[in-house]
């Protein structure tokens, strides 16, 4: 809003991105998740997240339906509240990023327009785009929400794939075939991807408890 | 959106805040700053980020001005706008602490009835209230801004303590005469108040390099 922008001031706090993820020995970004219902964007964030802490990172996961019950709970299906619900997404994304976190996106995000509108809101460099590219049938198949049938029932409208396009990613950082690979196999890739690119410092060798280890919080 | 709501899935992912806080040896919660313009609210939330942070804690500051350039760009600053900016802010703060963090947040929010959603949203226990309790005319001589200026000018409307009335919390977690107290002392009270609450867990005895060390981001 041009109108609010003079009453506000940049504030700069004292602790920076840098600062955090020397902390933490991680290059902060988002590995952002696209591709269809039931291609497995949400299954393959928690498994990349859960391989990525047991190492001693520290990941979050913004997922659809999770965020759309707090942040974009005003939010509805038409075409403008998607691209909405998309943008505050990547603006949570960059907040993250700055506090020095690896953070996995699981939204659809079908139109190329927004991804690269979100690309360029976190930086290209700290942006990487994985698209699960698996076939349509596979997906309608697996259904695991029930929304390819009510989408073939009529009873839900502008389902990507079905009543409304899916724009596949022309230059995303990685590309896998979920229909065929394993979700083990697809992980492992990413995680490689990521040591690769310089993006996990080495720990220090402290011990890194596992899954089960929690304080009362 | 009510129907909206029948197409969403909690998801579950395997790292939940317990693990994280136990890697961070702290116990997430947000420190939400609220006063007048020129209480300080910004000021003292840098100085206790960067005092926990020099601790070994991992913090994050969210800001008013700062989020009004990303997430809340799209809001203005009518009453509606600015219930929608906390209620955002509530709910970021939620991710946050889910992820891990001690949060700052440091926002005007004068009025009790947002800021109660806000605490009932992130949770009574996790949510610390922190009212900077300066009188008007030492914040309107600060004037950091020059906004009272512009208030006063009639540049200004529904301006916080000109215009629009400030509702001071009744039960704050803390209470802080910043017209008085220095903000190192300030500063101080709110480090002591978390480390007697068992918010801060002894870290490692490893070396934590202080803010002058950063990785390649």
């Amino acid at each position: 809003m041009s109108g609010a922008s003079s009453l506000l001031t940049w504030q700069d706090f004292p602790v920076v991105r840098g600062m955090r993820a020397a902390r933490l020995r991680q290059r902060p970004c988002v590995l952002w998740f696209t591709g269809l219902s039931g291609s497995g964007k949400s299954t393959l964030a928690g498994l990349v997240e859960g391989t990525l802490f047991s190492q001693g990172y520290l990941t979050y996961v913004l997922d659809g339906d999770n965020v759309r019950h707090g942040l974009c709970r005003d939010l509805d299906f038409s075409h403008q509240a998607r691209v909405e619900n998309i943008r505050r997404v990547g603006e949570v994304s960059k907040l993250f990023v700055d506090a020095g976190m690896i953070v996995l996106t699981a939204f659809i995000s079908p139109f190329r327009k927004d991804r690269a509108l979100v690309q360029e809101m976190i930086g290209d460099a700290q942006f990487i785009e994985i698209y699960l590219d698996a076939a349509l049938d596979v997906c309608e198949r697996r259904d695991p929400k029930g929304l390819y049938r009510k989408a073939r029932d009529g009873q839900l409208r502008h389902f990507t794939g079905i009543d409304s396009p899916y724009e596949a990613p022309q230059r995303a950082d990685i590309v896998l075939d979920t229909s065929t690979a394993s979700p083990a196999r697809c992980a492992q890739i990413i995680i490689d991807y990521l040591q690769k690119g310089g993006w996990l410092l080495p720990q220090a060798s402290m011990p890194h408890p596992a899954v089960n280890a929690a304080v009362n919080s």
